[in-house]
C-alpha cells in the first residue's frame, strides 16, 4: 500500500483537476453489453433508429463500445465547474461510532440543488439537445432529482424542459415540483391523461401510484409526437454510465492525490447511472488486469433486479415502446410496492452492469429499507449530512461491511457514492421516525408473473 | 488595485487554513455595544445573571468588549472540519445574465443539513454546554435554519435539545420538523400550552402564528426551570456574532489568497448573527481605518426594525422575561404580517451591529419579498443554487448594486452572503410560482404602536 498522506475530512481537487474527458467503460470489457434491440424488426437498433427520441450526438454515445474517452465540451466543463468538483470525504466519525478499524470515505455528489449526481448527465443531454438546434426536452422523474437536475440544465442552457413525475413521488414530495417549477419546467404526474399510454394505464389499472417505465413511455411518446422535441433519460442508457464516469474519474483523482487504495467499492443501484459512473475508472483497471477491487452493488429489497431478476430482453418501460434492451430485469410489468419510501424503483439495470454483473465483475446485495433508514440516520447524526434514501442504500452496505472488519480486525479501505441529499424525502424520515415505516419483499409469485411476461426474444 | 490571480468558480481554502480563532469585534469599536440591562434592576447585566440563563464560558463571550480573538477550543475545530470550509464563488454567470461590469462574489454557507451558517454558532453554543456538563439546551426557530442546525450540534456532542419552532415556519415547513426529529430534537409549535407565556399569548391573541419573540420566551422559561439545561440563541446575541466571524475570517482569509478587494459588502439582516459575523474582519479594518468598504444590511420591508425602527433599549422576547438589549427595534410586540414568507422576522437587531449602524459604518435597505423572490428565481436559474428567502435579500441587493455599476459603467467588486438554501421553503416558493405572494409593510400606525409599548429605561 501507498504512503498515507494526513488526510483531511474532506478531500476537492482543484478546478483544472476536473476530469475533462468522459470514460467509457465499454472500450475495455471483453463481453460487451448485448446491443438494444428494435421491438418491431428484432433486430439490433441503429443510429437511424434513435435519431428521433435521442439527440444525434447522445446516439453515437450510446452506440459506441470501443472509444475510451470522449472530450466534455468546453460548455460543459464550464457548467461542470459551477458544481464541481464534488468533496471526497472521510467519514472519520462513522468509523469512530462504528468502533471500526475500517478506512471508510465516500464520495459525496448531494451539494448542488438537483440534491444528486443527476445533475452530471442533464448538464451534458441538455448540452447536446440546444447545439442541435432543439427546442425541449421531455422525461420521467421518480424520487424528483432526475428532474429536477434537468429543470436546472435546461435553465442554464436555455431550452424547455417537460417532466412526467411518477404519481407517487409527485404526490409524496410536492416541493420537488415546486423546485423544477422554479427552474422553469412543466411537470405532469404520471400516469397522466396527456398521452396514449397514461390514459391506457390509467384506465387499466385505476388509482395506479405510477411508476417509472410507465412515466418513460408517457414522456417518449410527447417528445417522438413533438416538433422540436427530444427525449433524454437520467439511468439505464451507456450515454448516462458515460456521463456519469466523471464521479469515478474524480474519485479516483482525489484517492490517487491522497494516496487512498479502495479495497471495497460500494454503489446504490436502480438503473445504475450512480453505480456505473462511480466504479467505471476501477473497473477499468480491474477489466485490464492491473488491480482488483470488490465492486458492490446495493438494491432495495423491494426492487431486486440484480438478486432476484434475470439477465433478458426486456423493454425499459411499462408501454413496451422503447427498444429492448438485454439486462436484469423484474420485467417491465413490476411495479414496486407503494410503501417503498427511496427511489431505485426501475424494474431493470444498466445493460453496462447487468453485464459486469452476469461475467463476475461485480457483487450484489438487497437490502431492507427499515435497515436503510436506520443507516441514515446514523449517518446523519455522526457525519452531518442527511442522506437521500438511495443513497441511504450504499450506506447500509459500507457499515456492514466496515461491521465485519471490526470482527475480522482487518483495515480494510471502503469507498463507496454518497449520491445525494434526502431534504426532500422527509415523508420517508417521518415514517421513519414514526415507527410506521415497513418493508416489502416481493414474493416470488409476484416476481414469477411479471417475469412471465418478458417479451421473446431469439 | 491588486493583481488580480485567475479566479475559479469556486474557491475553497485548506482544511489547515481554516480559521482557529475568532474575531471579536467589538473590540476594536470605539463605542462599544450599550450592555444589556437587568429588567428588574435596570443595571447592567452582571455574569451572575446571566449564568442561569446561558452556559458560563458563553456568558464570558458575551460581556467581553474587549479581547480581540478567542481560541477557538479544538473539539469545535474538528467539527467545524466536516462542514467548513465554505466556498467563496464568483457568480460569473450572473454577471454575464446582468452584463454588468462588476464581479460579484458570494459566500455561501448553505453546503450542510441545517442549510445555512447557522451551524457555526449552535457548534460553539453544544459545545460549551456539554463541556460544562449539561443535561440539554432549549432554543427557539424562525424558519428552522437554526432548530435544525443546534439539532445536528446536539447529535454530534450528545446533548437533548427542545426546540420551540414559530407557529407558522412550524405548519409552513414540517420537513424541517422531520429533519429536527431525525437528530433526536423534540420540536413544539410556539405559541405552545407546554409554558406559562405560550398559554398566556395563546389566550390574548387566540390564532396567532407566533412570533421569533414569543419563541424565545418559551425556551428560556423551560430552561430555566429544568435542572441541567440552559438556553441557547442563534443570532442577536454578541457570543453568536463571535462564533459567526468565522463566515468573515474564512471570506476575507480566500480573499486575499485571490487577490479579491471587495468594494461593497452585502449581507442580509434578521437578528444580524449572518451579517455580523461576514462583516466582522472587515468592519475591523474600517474601524481601525485601515481600509474602507460600503456595508450594507439588507431586511425585510414587512420587519425593518433599521430602516423604520428606533434605537432604544427593548426586550429580545415577546413575553419580556429576557434582559433589555439596546438596539434597532420595532417594539418586542411587533409580529410581522403572516404573509412574510422568510425568517428574518425578529423584531429588533444584534446590539454591536446596531452600534455600528448608529455610529454611520453601516448602510441598511428594507426591500419587499415579490422582488426578493423575483431575484432568487434569477439567481437560481443561472447559479444553479436555490436560495433560502432569507439569503435572497442580500442576493437582490446585490443585484440592484450590480445593476447601478452597469449603469455607471463602474467595475466594482460585490462580495454578499448566500446565508442558506431554500429547499424547505418551497411553499414560499410555490406562491412565488403561483403568482400569489403578495407585499406587506407595516403601516406607520402598527409600527407607532408597537415602539410606542418599549420599556421606560433612563
Amino acid at each position: 500500500m501507498a504512503a498515507e498522506k494526513k488526510i483531511p475530512y474532506k478531500m476537492y481537487l482543484e478546478e483544472n483537476e476536473i476530469p475533462t474527458r468522459w470514460y467509457n467503460v465499454r472500450a475495455d470489457m471483453k463481453n460487451k453489453p448485448f446491443p438494444m434491440l428494435n421491438p418491431g424488426t428484432g433486430k439490433p437498433v441503429t443510429a437511424e433508429d434513435l435519431t428521433p427520441v435521442f439527440c444525434a450526438e447522445l446516439v453515437e454515445q450510446e452506440l459506441d463500445n470501443d472509444t475510451a474517452y470522449f472530450d466534455i465540451p468546453q460548455e460543459i466543463q464550464e457548467y461542470y465547474k459551477t458544481f464541481r468538483p464534488s468533496p471526497l470525504i472521510r467519514a472519520y466519525n462513522l468509523e469512530k461510532a462504528l468502533g471500526t478499524p475500517a478506512k471508510i470515505y465516500f464520495k459525496f455528489e448531494g451539494n448542488n440543488t438537483s440534491g444528486s449526481h443527476k445533475l452530471n448527465s442533464a448538464s451534458a443531454q441538455a448540452y447536446y439537445a440546444k447545439k442541435q438546434g432543439l427546442k425541449g426536452v421531455t422525461t420521467e422523474t421518480g424520487a424528483g432529482q432526475w428532474g429536477t437536475a434537468l429543470s436546472m440544465a435546461c435553465a442554464y442552457f436555455g431550452l424547455d424542459c417537460k417532466v412526467f413525475m411518477v404519481k407517487v413521488s409527485y404526490e409524496q414530495k410536492p416541493f420537488r415540483r415546486e423546485v423544477m417549477r422554479t427552474y422553469g419546467a412543466e411537470v405532469t404526474p404520471s400516469p397522466s391523461m396527456e398521452t396514449n399510454i397514461g390514459r391506457k394505464i390509467n384506465a387499466e389499472f385505476p388509482g395506479t401510484t405510477g411508476s417509472l417505465g410507465c412515466a418513460i413511455s408517457e414522456a417518449v411518446e410527447v417528445a417522438v409526437s413533438s416538433e422540436g422535441y427530444r427525449y433524454v433519460l437520467g439511468s439505464v442508457l451507456n450515454q448516462v454510465l458515460l456521463h456519469q464516469s466523471v464521479i469515478g474519474l474524480e474519485a479516483k483523482a482525489a484517492c490517487d492525490k491522497f494516496g487512498i487504495e479502495p479495497d471495497i467499492i460500494i454503489g446504490c443501484a436502480g438503473g445504475g447511472s450512480n453505480l456505473g459512473g462511480l466504479i467505471a475508472p476501477f473497473m477499468g483497471e480491474k477489466l485490464r488486469g492491473e488491480k482488483d477491487y470488490r465492486i458492490v452493488a446495493v438494491e432495495p429489497a423491494s426492487c431486486p433486479s440484480f438478486t432476484r431478476g434475470v439477465y433478458a430482453y426486456d423493454f425499459c418501460d411499462t408501454g413496451m415502446i422503447t427498444p429492448l434492451a438485454k439486462m436484469y430485469t423484474l420485467g417491465s410489468g413490476f411495479i414496486p410496492s407503494a410503501n417503498h419510501a427511496g427511489g431505485l424503483r426501475f424494474h431493470g439495470m444498466s445493460p453496462v452492469l447487468s453485464q459486469l454483473y452476469h461475467d463476475g465483475y461485480m457483487e450484489a446485495v438487497a437490502v431492507e429499507q427499515t435497515s436503510v433508514f436506520e443507516a441514515a440516520e446514523q449517518f446523519a447524526r455522526v457525519e452531518g449530512i442527511l442522506p437521500a434514501p438511495e443513497s441511504s442504500h450504499a450506506i447500509r452496505a459500507a457499515i456492514d461491511e466496515a461491521l465485519k472488519c471490526k470482527e475480522t480486525g482487518e483495515e480494510k479501505t471502503i469507498l463507496f457514492g454518497l449520491t445525494g441529499t434526502g431534504y426532500f424525502d422527509m415523508v420517508a424520515y417521518q415514517q421513519y421516525n414514526d415507527g410506521t415505516m415497513t418493508d416489502t419483499i416481493p414474493t416470488d409469485e409476484d416476481l414469477a408473473k411479471s417475469i412471465a411476461a418478458l417479451p421473446k426474444v431469439e
